[in-house]
């Protein structure tokens, strides 16, 4: 039978882009599926400053530039949603949102995660201007500035630590009276001067001045009562949850949903690759997603060119 | 004691300047070390068209950015080698070639790779003088005149197809009669008009003549065959092996060298890393050594912030 294509990439972050690049690169007959909107969470972050070689660059042309330079290689990128990925016997078909179906040799999913996001009234206006959901990328954007991390898990303790090195204060709101995370990480923060845990409280509003985020009302859940913490960032560590419900059925993702994948970034599915945040790992950035595309393609370069 | 640095890093390729912008980003007090020209194996690379988001740069522009960027937030740079790391507890001493010692809470290594040498008689005596092993730095010296590239690999051919802007005609020779680069720098070889191919073969002797060198011959791997070709230059792209003498009593390197490292890019002595072309991978490129960088550099911050 004729297979349409050499690798069908879910998603058009800098984990898809770059597997594009590499995949065009070496030959591949490439197509990049995107359901929304080209350059993946890029396009949610205010402005880059730790991609090397470009000091400072708003994630939107981050990501426009990335988009250009997967062109110029010759992938193709198609505006649809991936419903389904069924492995045959040497081949895919991974069926669209729209109905069409596409036959492929491999398959490199850089579907990416989705944060929970944080819901408030104006929430979703001031994401990246006030409100982040990335300390390592943002935290040096609030220098000797207080800021507000919303969650108890590993995630938002460990990024409140973080924050400390740049920021004058962290305030840490909980829901309940005990953390998620575990209890060395929690040790940590509660011995760090720079800490301050507010716990069994919610976040209530955003207060906005003059267009910016100056404060969050956190309303305490056993008395009700309302308190304004001043400050100029927000970061909800409130969970993220990988993009993976398509690969659900395959055996490939674990408790989590996050894809499990080997050093080649394939799956226990040979020809089926994972790249970027989807997969499981400790620090992802646009320079750990670029690095799962260019392994991800070079594994199924080589695969198909043997 | 006073230790007087959270991260010494050692080389300023991508990945130590990658390192550089995380650590610095995180509040380290941080230094790069190097002994030769900053920007690792950028400086001597023609072209970089792979790294995503920059569709086309030269390598010395590339390395130039980055530098610029790891500055940008604070790191130092000292033009000095790394001759010895010595483990303490809790913190390391870094012997410099210019006898000087420092002390840091954790190294980061990303020493990168050495071109392997032409293995023949009186190459060593005729580097810089016939043998090259940077078209870069030395495709200028043989305008108009023939040259041989030795070895298949991308940087081979990438750097033949640099030599053709220049010379007159560049010979390719390499041992089997298949190439390990990307089939589109394959292809751009192939239909390069002033490029000839030579399969099957490998260096045997230089011709010198006039205390220069005035060819090379070259032997069938098949029938023994002998062959000179006349050339004012000779580029072996015949491999690499990675710059680690100074940590070899630590432990820390497989039998070919190469540092071994976990997911977090550290190595059975906790506070030392690995990153970039330095360490155990399949892949090595800018964007895989950028990633190690950011990966070791976190790793690290997360270590000396309890």
């Amino acid at each position: 039978m004729d297979i349409q294509y050499d690798v069908v990439i879910v998603g058009s972050g800098p984990a898809g882009l770059t597997a594009a690049i590499y995949a065009s690169r070496a030959n591949l007959k490439t197509v990049i599926l995107e359901a929304d909107t080209p350059g993946g969470k890029l396009t949610k972050t205010y402005e880059i400053e730790n991609y090397p070689g470009i000091a400072k660059i708003s994630g939107v042309d981050l990501a426009m530039q990335m988009m250009e330079h997967s062109g110029n290689w010759g992938a193709e990128i198609e505006y649809d949603g991936c419903e389904k990925v069924i492995p045959h016997e040497g081949y895919f078909e991974v069926v669209l949102t729209s109905g069409n179906v596409m036959t492929t040799k491999t398959v490199i999913v850089a579907s990416g995660t989705r944060e929970r996001l944080l819901d408030l009234p104006h929430a979703t206006e001031f994401t990246g201007r006030g409100i982040s959901y990335c300390a390592v990328c943002d935290g040096a954007f609030y220098k000797n500035k207080d800021v507000v991390v919303i969650g108890g898990g590993n995630s938002a303790l460990e990024e409140s630590l973080y924050l400390t090195q740049l920021v004058n204060r962290v305030y840490i709101v909980i829901r309940r009276d005990v953390f998620r995370a575990e209890p060395k990480v929690v040790e940590k923060v509660r011995s760090n001067p720079k800490i301050t845990l507010i716990t069994k409280s919610l976040p209530d509003a955003l207060v906005i001045e003059d267009n910016k985020v100056t404060g969050l009302v956190i309303k305490n859940v056993d008395s009700g009562e309302l308190t304004t913490l001043d400050c100029a960032g927000i970061f909800p560590y409130i969970g993220a949850d990988p993009a993976t419900g398509f690969l659900q059925d395959l055996g490939v993702l674990n408790k989590n949903g996050y894809m499990e994948v080997d050093r080649n970034m394939e799956t226990a599915i040979k020809g089926l690759y994972g790249a970027g945040d989807v997969v499981v790992k400790d620090l992802r950035q646009v320079v750990t997603a670029t690095n799962d595309g260019a392994i991800a393609a070079n594994s199924a370069a080589r695969k198909i060119n043997g």
